[in-house]
Parts: structure tokens; sequence; C-alpha cells
């Protein structure tokens, strides 16, 4: 009653509110309109979303975790309870060990300090942590180009330029970074560069893991500028454990022998769930203290639940059984497209696609007259006959060209594989038409 | 080997990282000290942590609500994927109808849009993205003095000035803050205040709940100031459920009729489990708008899982009887405190404490010459006795005085009844000592 009365007066005259400067970096970012444009049209086959498969999502292996964890009193009482700011120490010293076993390195079990380790809501967190302790508004971080978008993001709220280096079948590609690295020496703006950025396996959004002589040669070159001043080499590697074919390749932050110049991150969200959201990375020394300040102020710790149901999961060997299930899921899933991507694209004139051995993601080219925006011709008609798909520009950094408007990131994670060949296939469909 | 080889070497002659602004504005904040402190001395009887009392933990009730949830294949599932930016809907039309319910005016329902309803990892993540809207560094946030010291450090993170308003035995002082506004119009600085704090029952850290009549004052000179420029005023509910004596007061949101006005932030940390830790707030539309585009770059969505889970508590009615549980045994802690008080401190000369009706924490006053901080002879006494305490000055905003260095904040929540009696004892005799 007093609402309906009060309101209109009560505020009229107000002037309007003013926001900080980071808000009006932070309007208008990709991954809030795509979730808006698949809730608004949910019959959509959405090859867009970096959901994680549904069906495979590890309801059993939660269940035996939380039952370890809740039928143990005083387990249970510590998971209710604050944890502390960099994490649970139990779990901090599992996941350095884990990083150690994932690279065949058992000294590095060693080598790594705990204080090192921090636990976080997601990578996402970690990642944000990391920006905010190294970037102020106007500096660089130099990405992969194309690269993670909500990274991207994450960037561009905080103000940063995310400037391209470009990238080849193989990804990053090690010259371009030393000629970017160059080109800011050059203009005297060097000291604006704080950080390189990577996805280091099956990327987002093009799928592709860094060669181990491209790891050497990037970091050697890092080696090198670091004698100027500090650029870190922010690692992302939350698509390692899903790979399908081939073999594993060592982490940059296991062939930084140094210890000083790799930032690790990682996180069960992919290969675990979502849901529960554990991020986790390994960082320098000196880096890590700075994370924890300015987390302390903030947080004081992730929630401490989420974090005992995953040390539980690592515990009692829950997740090595799930990574498998994964695999043969999203191989399946992986092939569904490719093999839909080849029957109707192959006949297209100028298509083109990556092969990726392992992630959620396969990334398309379309002849450079296709416009591959929400504003250009495909994306309209794609939505029209009922397939969603992340339009590539999104995927680059916002500072220097040049943005290509004719990629396309399709993923396979969520879609089973008859709709994800029924997805291609209109995708076919569209293209064909505004050809 | 090779680390223990290269190491040294290949980092040598490398300058010192550095960091952004904001990682200088976090540096030694006084939590992670306190904590290093607790931790150093882990026999210490801690009446400093606002950790939550271990016994009364809800373990029965959460596996209750896990049952729910893992029990159906499709919630369970749910939780384990992702959610959305602004958290769970169930979650969210839930929390909406719960502040309209505890304020008997259920035509807030109503009133509150979906869309202004956040849920986010804690109530702290919300404080910080409210922050992270509202100011830049510079900016002024006028706070309460004594304030939550979190908060004071949300701020200093992001170079916000925090002002004090006085206070008194019944919380903030409408006139102060009155004052406040004006000496900032005067000086031509008005457009630097974005913001009011205030913790609105049994505040973090002096246990006072502000009475109606100071709400609606408050409300009155802020409507006003209001059409000079918007300056929201963020309520902070974190203790409300933990009223001992006397009866609920209307929260300040809903109190205020426009809408526009009020930030309401919220969490189960206090009330239910720090550690699943969901926070929840009700914001005005514009500024829910503008913290979903910041928090859509960040996180797109807290924690599902443990948004989940506390769905099912709210669902299955288990709040409302865990709170009686907490109620009875909280009440219990604060009665032994306030005795011990009375005994030890109470034949002192100068020493004064505010008797709170709920939440956490006692309020100390001791005699203007004794120095409560870190550097001063009591705090060394009492850590030697056995007995860590909060410094009251950690608690005083940072930018303008005075800051009174002879209070304490003692929190009762985390020890025994006969712990906290002893620890009040070994506290006098400290006293003793330095007088």
């Amino acid at each position: 009653m007093d609402t309906s009365l009060d309101s209109p007066s009560a505020t009229r005259g107000w002037p309007p509110p003013r926001w900080s400067r980071r808000s009006g970096w932070a309007r208008n970012q990709p991954i809030s309109q795509l979730m808006a444009q698949a809730l608004q049209y949910p019959e959509l086959i959405s090859l867009a979303a970096g959901f994680v498969d549904n069906e495979t999502l590890p309801v059993e292996k939660t269940r035996q975790a939380l039952a370890e964890l809740m039928d143990d009193p005083r387990l249970a009482r510590a998971a209710l309870q604050y944890g502390s700011t960099a994490g649970n120490p139990e779990l901090r010293d599992r996941l350095r060990a884990r990083l150690a076993h994932m690279d065949q390195k058992p000294e590095l079990e060693q080598a790594i300090e705990l204080d090192q380790v921090i636990v976080t809501a997601g990578s996402n967190q970690l990642l944000h942590l990391v920006a905010e302790a190294l970037f102020d508004p106007g500096d660089v971080c130099l990405c992969a180009a194309p690269s993670y978008f909500v990274f991207l993001g994450t960037l561009a709220n905080l103000g940063v330029h995310s400037v391209p280096v470009e990238t080849d079948q193989d990804g990053l590609v090690p010259e371009a970074l030393e000629h970017q690295l160059a080109h800011f020496q050059r203009s005297g703006q060097l000291e604006r560069v704080k950080a390189v950025y990577l996805v280091s396996y099956f990327d987002n959004p093009a799928g592709i893991t860094l060669p181990l002589k491209r790891r050497e040669q990037v970091l050697e070159i890092l080696r090198r500028w670091n004698r100027h001043q500090r650029i870190y080499l922010i690692e992302d590697g939350a698509y390692r454990l899903l790979r399908y074919y081939g073999e594993d390749v060592p982490s940059l932050r296991s062939l930084d022998e140094s210890g000083q110049l790799v930032v690790w991150t990682d996180t069960f969200s992919k290969c675990f769930s979502p849901g529960v959201r554990v991020g986790w990375g390994v960082l320098p020394p000196e880096l890590a203290q700075v994370v924890l300040d300015l987390k302390g102020n903030v947080d004081f710790g992730s929630p401490h639940f989420a974090q005992c149901v995953i040390n539980q999961v690592l515990a009692r060997g829950l997740l090595e059984p799930h990574v498998e299930v994964l695999r043969r899921a999203y191989r399946t899933k992986l092939e569904a497209m490719l093999q839909a991507l080849e029957e109707h694209l192959g006949p297209l004139p100028g298509c083109r696609w990556i092969r990726p051995q392992g992630g959620l993601y396969v990334w398309l080219t379309l002849p450079p007259e296709v416009d591959t925006r929400p504003e250009g011709p495909l994306f309209h008609a794609a939505v029209e006959r009922g397939v969603l798909y992340v339009p590539g520009h999104y995927c680059y950094p916002t500072h220097g060209g040049p943005v290509p408007h004719n990629t396309i990131r399709l993923s396979f994670g969520v879609q089973p594989p008859e709709r994800i060949a029924q997805g291609v296939r209109l995708l076919a469909e569209a293209i064909t038409e505004v050809l």
C-alpha cells in the first residue's frame, strides 16, 4: 500500500545514481547477453554455453564424498565452519601433490611451499584476484588471440587493456609474443605490461594445446624479458584432464625452473562439478602473499564446505574414475561434432575448423564475407533455425587488432550427440543461406 | 634437482615485482594479523574470532537437506551444474518472501522484483560487489564508528575512504550523520560521498540494534540528501536472527518506501553455516543491474551447490528450529560473558560494556589510559595469560578521528561458557596488571 502510494513521489526529482568507473568498464560484456539470449529461447540447440554435460555430472560420487564427510561429526563440523583465507590446508597439500603427479615431476611437490597454493570459488575468482594484484587501470595483459572471453571481461572490469598475441594452429606464436614485447618497449610503454595470459590445454575457445617446444620458447622469452621487469605468465589449466586423444604435455609451471614466473590456475568445474565450484592455483611466493592480502580483506576464505567435498573426492580416489567417464562421453560428442562438420560444412567453400584433442570447444572459421556477430545476418538466421553459437569476435582481446568477424566457437559439452549433429546441420543451412 | 640448481641463477638480477595500487591498499589489514596470532598460539582462549559456535553447527539438518537434494537426480544434477549470475531463482524467490516475512510486511514480496535479489558466496562478496559498483578510489563511505572491520578492509582494498559517523549506546547518531553530510557539502566534497554503511542488528562490533525511531530519522535524512545526489544506505543484517531478548525491529529496507535507497545484505553464515557460505541481498533495481554486470564478468554465478543446499534448508523448514537452538546456546554464552564481566571487571574503575540483546559480540571500554592495541602492554599481557581479543581501534573508519585506543571487541561465539568466564577473568587480570 505505502509502496504504491509513496514510491513515485518519494524519489521524484532525485538525480540518477553515479556509478564507479569500473561499473562503466563492466557494462555490456558478452556472456550476460548470450545467457539472456539462451534463456529467451529455451528450445534452441545451444552450441554456445560452456556448461558441462548434464548426464555425466557426478551425482553418485558426490553422494559418496558427502557421506564420508557428514558421517564423521568432526569432519562435518569443520566443513560447516569457516575455513582460512588460503583454503583448507589438507586440500592444498593434496593439490600441490596433484600438480607434481600430473607433471610426473615428484620434486615439484617439495619445491612448492604450501603458502603458494590458494583455493578459490572457481578458478575465475583466482584469475580475478591475480589480476587485481597485478594490474592498475590502463595496464596491459598480453593474451593469446583468441582467448577465454570471461577473463577478457575480468580484465575489462579492472580497466586493463587486453592486447592480442597472434596464434596459429599450434596456439600462441612465440615470435609474436617477442614482437609485442619489443613493440611496447620501443614505444616506452613496457612497464604497462604485467602479464601474459594463456589457456595451455585445449584452450577456450580454439581447442589448441600449446606444444612442448613452444612452451619452452615462451618461457625462454619471458625469462629474458623478466630481467627488465617482472612479467608473469598466467597459465590457465582448466581443461587439462579433458584429453580424449594423445599424450599429456608438461605444464608451463613445471617447466618454469625458477618457480617465479608462472601462475598456475586450475579448477574442478570442468573435470568434476561446476556447481561445487572449487578452483585452485599455485602462485609464485611473492604474488601469493599479495593475493592473500587482497582475499583476506574480502572473503577471508572461499566456501569451506565445497573445499571439504573436493578434498573427500580426492582422498577417496573418486576423481580419476569420473574423469574416465567424462573422457568417453565427451569423445563421443566431439566425434559427433567433427563428423557433422565434415558432412555439412565440408562441402561449403572456405569453411575450416580445428580438430581438438580434448576440451569442450571446436573453433570454426567461415569465409571472410560471413559476419558471425549478433548484429550480422548469420546469427539471426541460426537462431531462427534453432541453433545458438558464440560469435568468435568476443574471444579477441580488446586493445589491438585485427579482430576477425568470421569465426565461431562451438561447444559440444552440453548437447547429446544427435542434437550436436542436428545443431551443426542447422548452422550449415544458415551459413548456406547467407553465403 | 633442476629446481635447486637453476632457481637462484635463473632469477638473479630480476627486478622486484610491481603490484597494483590496490595491492598496496590491501596490505596489513587487521584480520590476517589476528588470525596469524590465533594460529601461532592455538592454546589461547580466543575471544577474538568471529567464528560461530562449533557445537551447534547444523550437521543433522545439513544431512537432511543434502539427502533431499541428492536423492532426486534432477535436483542433484542441477545443483552440480552451473547456476546463473544472480543466483538460483527458486532460492531468490524464497529470500524475497523471507524478507517480507521477517518484516511482517507481505506487500514487500510483491514490491521487490526477482531481479533485485542477488545471491553471493557470503554477504562479504555482495558487500564487495556493491562497493565496486559505487566507489572509485578517493570516494567516501560514511560508516558507523565503530564498524565491521572486514567491510572497512573491503573499502580500503578499493582505495575508498571510510569516514566515521558518531555512535552512542543506541548506535549511529542521526544528527552526527546530518553533520557529516553538511560538512562534506560545505567543503564542496559532497559528491565523493556515495553511501552510508550500518550493521543494523546487534552490530559487529558493538552489539547495538538501531532503534526504530533512529531508523526513521536516518531514512528521513538520507531521503532529503538524495535530492542533491544519490547516497545509498547499505544495511548489513547479518545478525538479525540471533536475537536472545526483546522484539525484532523493522529493517531499514522495509521502512524505505521508495525501494531506491536501502541495500539490504544478509547471510546464512551466522544463522546456519559459514562453511556453506551463502549470502544474499535485495538491491535497488538500478544498482542490482550494475552489480550483476560486474559479477557476470567475474564469476557468472556464485557456487550453485551451496545455494541449492540452503534452498532445501528453507524449503524443508530446517532453518527456524536451528535458529532456536542457536538462540539458546548463544544466550547462555552471552550470560556467561556478562556475568564474568560483572564479576571480574565490575570492580575495576572506568571499565564499562554494552549489554547486547543478541549477536556475537560485547563491546568493552577501558579507562582512557589503557592502550588495547597490539603494540600496547595490555595485548601482550593478555596473550601471555592465554586470552586473545580484538583491539577496538581496528573497528574505526580510517579517515577522520577520533579513534579511541581503549576499546575491545569480545566475541562469545566460539568458546564454551566456562572458557568464556575464564577468558574474561584472565583479561581482567591483565587489565589490573597494566592499570
